[in-house]
């Protein structure tokens, strides 16, 4: 029988997907499951969407172009123009999600072997974008007890090799909810000028910024034009995931000239979900004030609730819908799957994702869990009853040390 | 500023869409383009896609199983017993296109620098997926003197070294519309079988071939279940090509794992297409009896009028919607663009895919073009009659001495 590839075997399970089937098995049993394991949000999808799509009138399904249907493509220009990001059609194309968008920058970016050096924890599936790209992920690690800055300029320069590229971040960050400040990204704008590399963001939760803070989007940096790709998406900002439409940007247009290339093999995004994306990018502002403020009570019930269970340390995060937190556990990997598996309180448990699949560094993250806040307060209350409940009898449970030390 | 990578600038534009300014040029004269250059059909959409995708409520769109929504997984494993092919949910992703299949394909089967087997003249974009995974095409050449026939087996084995991982055969062919036999089959199965290697076959245009012959799917060889993986898509089947919906499928099960790997680092295919999938694959058995009596219509006048001009040479097709011609013409890529830029009849001119871009050694198919049948037949008629006007009096024809020499 022929091998499967070494890269196919490298390539890691999604650890946000890995423990689905204990989660079934779960259900199976008539046990509810509140799922903060995924950035699926329960947002609705403004109706514009929908009623786009059922409006329209297709005999034949036919490819568009490959870089977006031109009105498509024209509307997002229009978004960025809104949010001070002026564009023409050279700097930016629309993709299959986020997820090709950075696949894209990963093919015109980087060389098989390249280094791309990434804080962490970061996005897990930025491991395997890296794989199947044949890039090489050079870790940098952020810690939860500094609520997850980005070390020193120095730490990065040391990692920097001839065969370094690019670095890459997401801000706000998945999964630490991390918002970077100006001041950050200007002193990652000097490093990647200085050795001529590229600065790859993810600003998929650019919208999703709380406590006063702006977001900074990294295509206003000054000086970095030709270095910077952004990689965006509608699928949190419009709550629709189901779309998968992105888009890739940059100034550097020999960037999304070769994007244009990997484009055309694929020949063209999704026609349907495009026709809905078109329509959505003009849904009224009131929409994200509105979405906005419920993530905020969210996380603030979260981060209480949270605080509230002794031994579990929850760092400052004003982004996103992630919280990157402490358990007091033997391994998050272990108890996530024991909630499922072996735990219930009231009917029901809780899933979500162990950290240590965020960190490429090994033995990172073994008593971290990413929860995603992604539903409402009344089930995220009973989420953290539950939570509560399985860490005081959890066999691995550091519960009742955690709170002889805090006496 | 940074450089792009190597293997960016090394990838292909599209040759199928690389004149489309010129194209747009000629629109922008006011003449008509009559696009034989692309695989898309103008052959109704069933209207079951749309309205199941009308019908359907969705508050949230919502991520769908990475290996799709699993009621269109057993639509497609339905859709394969009806074709004589048992699977289970373990042998088949649903993915975001045949793109995306074979991009998954590649990436479970190949490692990089690894060599793939692929006859030539063969779908352009398989240069553009080579080279995104990083694997190392090896053309085989097929010749328009012998109807594009495999070459004897022998051939093939002189190509193979100790990095051959796989060959890639189409079947029917895009772009020659070639049907192999089972016989052609069954010597590359007993290839693959003596050297381990992987058969990847893109079956997209299984439904469409005539002439009272079989197509043979290489899922269907016996003693090569481990080795074979079939990409397939929706797209042609039922004119859906804007969906981007397809899926891979293997009875090795350690190759769909792994690309089931690859499908959660992207998440899902898109969730509104997948709907229409669902229902288009129930279509009633004489919406492709209507297709194929109208393809070899289509067929069949193309080839008359096709061989009425002086100097081609059409070769024996049975499938697909594609002829490979040679043209009396110095080279084919500059005639096409002549076309386009400098060439009108009766105010249309005509579009085709110069076929030097189907031929990954350097030099061949100089002559020769591909031509979609995707057209209806006075559409085609207007088209050829553009084409043999062309050539009276493009500078480059040499259509002189092609008449000379026939008399």
């Amino acid at each position: 029988m022929p091998q499967i590839s070494k890269r196919g075997t490298a390539m890691p399970s999604s650890p946000i997907r890995k423990l689905v089937p204990y989660a079934d098995g779960a259900k199976a049993r008539g046990t509810k499951v509140y799922h903060l394991n995924i950035g699926q949000p329960d947002i609705p999808t403004p109706p514009q969407f929908m009623e786009a799509v059922k409006a329209a009138d297709i005999p034949v399904l036919s490819y568009s172009h490959s870089q977006g249907i031109p009105s498509v493509q024209n509307k997002f220009i229009e978004y960025y123009r809104r949010i001070g990001i002026p564009l023409t059609p050279k700097n930016l194309l629309v993709t299959t999600g986020g997820s090709e968008a950075l696949n894209f920058a990963f093919l015109a970016a980087v060389d098989l072997g390249d280094e791309v050096i990434i804080p962490e924890p970061f996005y897990a599936n930025y491991n395997g974008f890296s794989i199947a790209t044949g890039a090489h992920v050079v870790p940098i690690t952020t810690r939860l007890e500094d609520n997850f800055d980005l070390p020193e300029i120095e730490e990065f320069e040391k990692l920097i090799t001839a065969r370094t590229r690019a670095i890459l971040i997401c801000n706000p960050s998945n999964p630490t909810g991390k918002l970077y400040t100006k001041e950050a990204l200007l002193k990652l704008r000097d490093l990647v000028l200085k050795h001529d590399l590229f600065l790859v963001v993810d600003e998929v939760y650019r919208e999703f910024v709380y406590d006063g803070e702006q977001h900074v989007s990294a295509l206003t940096l000054e000086g970095l034009e030709q270095h910077v790709i952004v990689v965006d998406s509608i699928s949190k900002r419009y709550s629709a995931c189901g779309a998968r439409i992105g888009n890739i940007v940059s100034y550097n247009e020999g960037i999304i000239a070769t994007a244009l290339k990997a484009a055309q093999a694929r020949l063209s995004p999704p026609t349907l979900a495009q026709l809905g994306a078109e329509a959505v990018i003009d849904v009224e502002p009131a929409y994200f004030t509105n979405v906005k403020a419920e993530y905020v009570a969210r996380r603030d019930a979260l981060v209480r609730l949270l605080r509230d269970i002794p031994g579990t340390v929850v760092p400052q995060a004003s982004g996103a819908f992630y919280l990157t937190v402490r358990l007091p556990v033997d391994n998050t990997e272990t108890f996530c799957r024991w909630m499922l598996e072996s735990f219930s309180y009231e009917g029901a448990t809780v899933m979500m994702a162990p950290a240590a699949g965020f960190y490429a560094t090994p033995g990172l993250g073994l008593d971290e869990v990413r929860i995603a806040y992604v539903l409402n307060q009344a089930d995220l209350e009973k989420a953290m009853g539950c939570l509560a409940e399985g860490l005081k009898v959890y066999p691995g449970s550091k519960i009742a040390t955690a709170t002889a030390e805090s006496n």
